[in-house]
């Protein structure tokens, strides 16, 4: 096993969880390469990186530049932005290119927050967040702001009369994610409008809905909305931020005028032709990979559930995205799982953070009031477009096989949870 | 003429500067290809191009995943961390990777302002600092922090009598570039760090300095560097900020583990290998390329020098970068230089920025004291370690015939400045 230099507070060889593993199977089936993991992070689409390249090499220049070299890379940022908007109904001068969802999500409620501060200091995201919409807020509140989660119920999905409750005369901003990507879990973004009323700004994460589900800037009543390129097919590096026309926001960064000063810099020409490149693919094409991978992730959950006992579809009961499956094996540590399924070359990931050593669940599945022994032996695999069916058919005898071994060896203590 | 689709306050159709505008030999020489604004961003080497390649579609999990396609990128970003450190004479763990120069520069100035409050609220920048580093300062100023600017003499090199003069027992933080990116002009860092002693955090913005003189943060004494990948034969939308071991410093986005906390989101793998090849090839060829550009960049001076008259080298009796000319000519207006240039297919740039369609000179040259009426006639001519003799021979010339037809067609009142 190679030495473990991940950040980030995910485990390594000293975290218990890695005590727990054992080979499946070593050698037999160790030469699949079966990616699951689409959430995570997707390949480069070969469309879009034909559209980068030429603006690595040949089309260079500054788009704030003067001369003619300068003035292509400007019109390809401004086409880029116009595509980008047009696919999230939104105007092309309110695309705010950025470094990838993280720094559009800080934007957005960093942003908002200083801009805002004379009207309120209020803030409520749901409970069930990333950690780049939460993290931020933790400063905030470090700063004096109160910010509130609202709760899920057992599927996941936000709380609609405790978000009531929540809401008050200073609320500034309501943050909740379009799709959780630990569940695929799609919020009711336009219900939530309804409820918080005009005054309020309205923001959501739709990195992992772009693709998946159609997205629109007004049917959703959002006024601020991130995603990242690296979970449609373009690069990581990569991200936007609709701002809605009108929306009071202030850079974090500093330093020039591009962006409209919201996010100065020099701009990652080809990243973002990239990036325009693989929203358009997605857009054009939703409704057949949206198809596609509705019948993988189906196929899959099916033929986990019926094989393995004890399987539980975490937000089974709502309405999700058609590539995420989050399931949960009793008795079984999802870390562990990982690892026998990596040993065979099967690459999913778990919703539970290994943290310093210690077994914790998964945030979100804490949020859905999940069993603790259930929480920490989930497991997400998420398929792409291109992901084959066979594959599918392959993983699912293999993941039944990891699971019984590991219950086999489970460690006295875990089982209680 | 396409219609200027310019952010960042540069001119457009309205601006004074373009009714001076007259095509110079329209028609004769306009299919001339010549690049001289490397110093505004450099096309991404080929090299870098093949290195960056496999991490955005066979090798593109989340270096943050658990399997071993996620382990392959983890094992790329830190090999890339251990390159880009090693060039500049750095430790791994000291290398944070950013999204470009300016976002390595507010982590520096804003970094280390919240993660040093307690110590003091002044800072000391030079007066030829890049928008990067002035703009975080000038939002600090409004949080309450004291930021006085370091005059420089009249070849823009920072006065360090006067440095004596302005560090105080409270001041925190000195920000001085490596290069000036207008001029090219040196800073004596080793020689700032010896008078503020080892108390006070020592910042500089190396963008122009990587790959055209030797970079060592320990012979410079610095305890943050910043730099970008576009100056440097990598993408636009890749930096690195040097943080040295021990130093305090707070992320400005919040959100994961990522970079030690200090900058958090997905990396973005493939650009962060291709700045690491980037560097590693502008240290290997560090002298062939230097000397390349030496003799490319006196070629171009001393022709323009000798053909034309009223032409002044800014900087000139500094030590400056190899690539770099920036040179002011009595009577003329840079941006209608540059317009012409355009025209027949050279590409160049200018200090000078022509704000709101008033001719207002670089705060670079006001800095230097340089007069009006040549700090509004400066060009900036940046040479490649790629850029033919041919170009320079063609260019001279050129430049020659631009400035005399101006001068023919100058408005009056030009002239007093």
């Amino acid at each position: 096993m190679a030495d473990n230099t991940e950040q980030g507070g995910s485990c390594g060889p000293d975290c218990a969880c890695w005590d727990q593993y054992q080979p499946v199977k070593s050698g037999e089936k160790r030469n699949l390469s079966i990616y699951l993991d689409h959430a995570a992070s997707t390949p480069v689409r070969e469309e879009v990186v034909d559209a980068m390249l030429p603006f690595f090499t040949e089309a260079a220049a500054n788009p704030s530049s003067m001369h003619a070299q300068g003035k292509r890379a400007r019109q390809a940022v401004e086409l880029s932005r116009s595509i980008v908007a047009e696919c999230i109904g939104a105007g092309a001068e309110e695309i705010v290119f950025t470094a990838g969802g993280t720094e559009s999500d800080n934007i957005a409620v960093q942003g908002a927050a200083k801009a805002n501060r004379q009207r309120g200091e209020h803030f409520l995201i749901s409970s069930v967040e990333h950690h780049a919409v939460m993290e931020p807020c933790e400063a905030l509140i470090e700063e004096g702001f109160t910010v509130p989660r609202i709760p899920v119920n057992s599927d996941g999905v936000v709380d609609l009369d405790e978000l009531k409750d929540l809401i008050r005369d200073d609320t500034v901003l309501v943050s909740v994610m379009l799709v959780n990507n630990e569940t695929g879990v799609i919020q009711p973004l336009r219900a939530i409008r309804d409820i918080i009323g005009d005054r309020v700004l309205l923001h959501t994460d739709a990195a992992q809905a772009i693709g998946k589900i159609p997205v629109n800037v007004d049917e959703l009543g959002v006024d601020l909305l991130s995603f990242s390129g690296h979970k449609i097919g373009a690069s990581k590096g990569i991200g936007a931020l609709y701002v809605r026309r009108g929306t009071r926001i202030e850079p974090i960064i500093r330093g020039g005028g591009q962006e409209r000063r919201l996010r100065p810099g020099t701009e990652n020409v080809p990243l973002i032709v990239g990036l325009a490149k693989a929203i358009q693919l997605a857009t054009d094409e939703l409704e057949l990979n949206t198809a596609i991978m509705t019948m993988l992730r189906n196929r899959l959950q099916d033929g986990i559930i019926r094989s393995v006992e004890g399987a539980v579809v975490n937000g089974g009961g709502a309405e999700r995205v058609p590539n995420i499956l989050n399931v949960s094996f009793e008795s079984v540590e999802g870390e562990a799982m990982l690892l026998s399924l990596d040993e065979v070359g099967i690459a999913a990931s778990t919703g539970a953070a290994c943290t310093s050593g210690s077994l914790e669940p998964s945030h979100v599945l804490k949020a859905m009031g999940i069993d603790r022994s259930l929480a920490i032996g989930s497991l997400r695999l998420s398929v792409g477009f291109r992901t084959k069916q066979e594959e599918i058919d392959t993983v699912i005898p293999v993941v039944k096989d990891v699971v019984l071994n590991l219950r086999r060896r489970t460690p006295p203590g875990l089982q209680e949870g």
